[in-house]
């Protein structure tokens, strides 16, 4: 397989940098290729502007998806954002390793896929979910939490991880079409101890190796929806 | 009332700018107080990281919660934090105001609430949710759309906007102690013409002036949690 992973922590010495360094060390030792991007080290750019487009279409009004459009039409996309989208479509796997913070991606992270998920490259044109560009290639989320793993259930004060995860794992990778995998959970990582942090790796370790067998999330395909955008009667329950 | 209203879209002429400059004109008018953060005119630093913190507790080894924590002990935090934080404590209401962005808010909101709510002054020492440092107030979500309404209903493609929206209204908002008002939405703001944008200008205008008597959202507060933090018996479902 060949495995991107996108690491957002600040420290290098962090365990989410730890569990980043796991994975390479893990995957690469099973025959797999990994490329990371550390959008920390890289001080990755995290707005989406108008400064990504010099060459703009409609320098007096910035709209952001028709800039993207006209960019990968003409091969003006920001070198940063190619690099990024090079490894994406190279990946059969992403990987997202991160903290969660306020619930979600650190926010260089979500300015990653506001930035690299450009609109005619890797959405747009009737492309999304199980039609999306990315489509056959699997994603899953590595992330640490401040909180334990019990107030992340869904009777917990914290709503259950799932829905805290929805707009990520739903809102972003399945929309691209990945297949995403259930998250990799380092639970209380501050607070677990050396011994609980080494067990983490360990676990993690298994989830790595089997990520080519490891059943998705089961997201409705587009063939579930009627032409409305609606579950088909036949799917009960929510999306 | 006081109102602050944090504006994250980079582009000044923007349906979401109108609505901000709508709803100052619309507040101001019925006597309220309004100040504003437009954080991409600001060039509102996004990520949080160990330059936020020059007099560090631990230049070795960034620890963010920590360095907050001294940070604000020590009256070192970061000039652009503090100015947010005095605004955030000045005000009644707070009126996020974005467009939907990978079923988030942009990168650079995002980034204004790792870096502004900080542990020791927005959280922290088990203040939280109904304890929070800001309870007593309400915040309200107001966005953009790409999509129309029916794809974010329970049975939408995208899924309901309460679950999307679950990270920023429940993790972020109401984990601070806001209560939380239902969002205003502008689906698809460019897709409905100038009429339709008109017609949201003034639904938008409704909500502004019924914010101190619009019922919250129904989080729930933290005594139907028993001491594991979970949801006593007697309240049904998931939080």
């Amino acid at each position: 397989m060949k495995v991107f992973l996108v690491h957002a922590h600040p420290e290098p010495r962090s365990f989410t940098a730890a569990m980043k360094d796991h994975a390479i060390q893990t995957l690469t030792h099973a025959g797999h290729e990994v490329r990371v991007s550390d959008l920390c080290a890289m001080r990755f750019k995290a707005s989406l502007d108008a400064d990504d487009f010099p060459a703009a279409a409609d320098p007096a009004f910035f709209k952001a998806q028709a800039e993207q459009m006209k960019a990968h039409e003409t091969g003006a996309l920001a070198a940063d954002i190619l690099a990024e989208q090079e490894k994406l479509f190279w990946s059969d796997v992403l990987l997202l390793q991160f903290p969660l913070w306020w619930s979600s991606v650190p926010a260089i992270l979500k300015g990653w896929v506001d930035r690299v998920f450009t609109m005619g490259r890797v959405y747009g044109g009737g492309r999304w979910f199980s039609d999306g560009a990315l489509r056959g290639r699997r994603a899953m989320c590595a992330l640490t939490t401040g909180g334990p793993e019990g107030i992340y259930g869904s009777r917990g004060r914290n709503g259950s991880l799932d829905k805290v995860l929805f707009h990520v794992q739903h809102g972003m990778l399945a929309f691209v079409g990945y297949e995403v995998l259930p998250p990799f959970v380092a639970w209380s990582a501050a607070r677990v101890g050396d011994d609980g942090r080494a067990r983490y790796l360990g676990a993690y370790r298994e989830r790595l190796l089997t990520l080519d067998t490891t059943p998705p999330i089961p997201f409705h395909p587009l063939e579930h929806f009627d032409e409305k955008l609606q579950l088909k009667a036949e799917f009960p329950g929510e999306v």
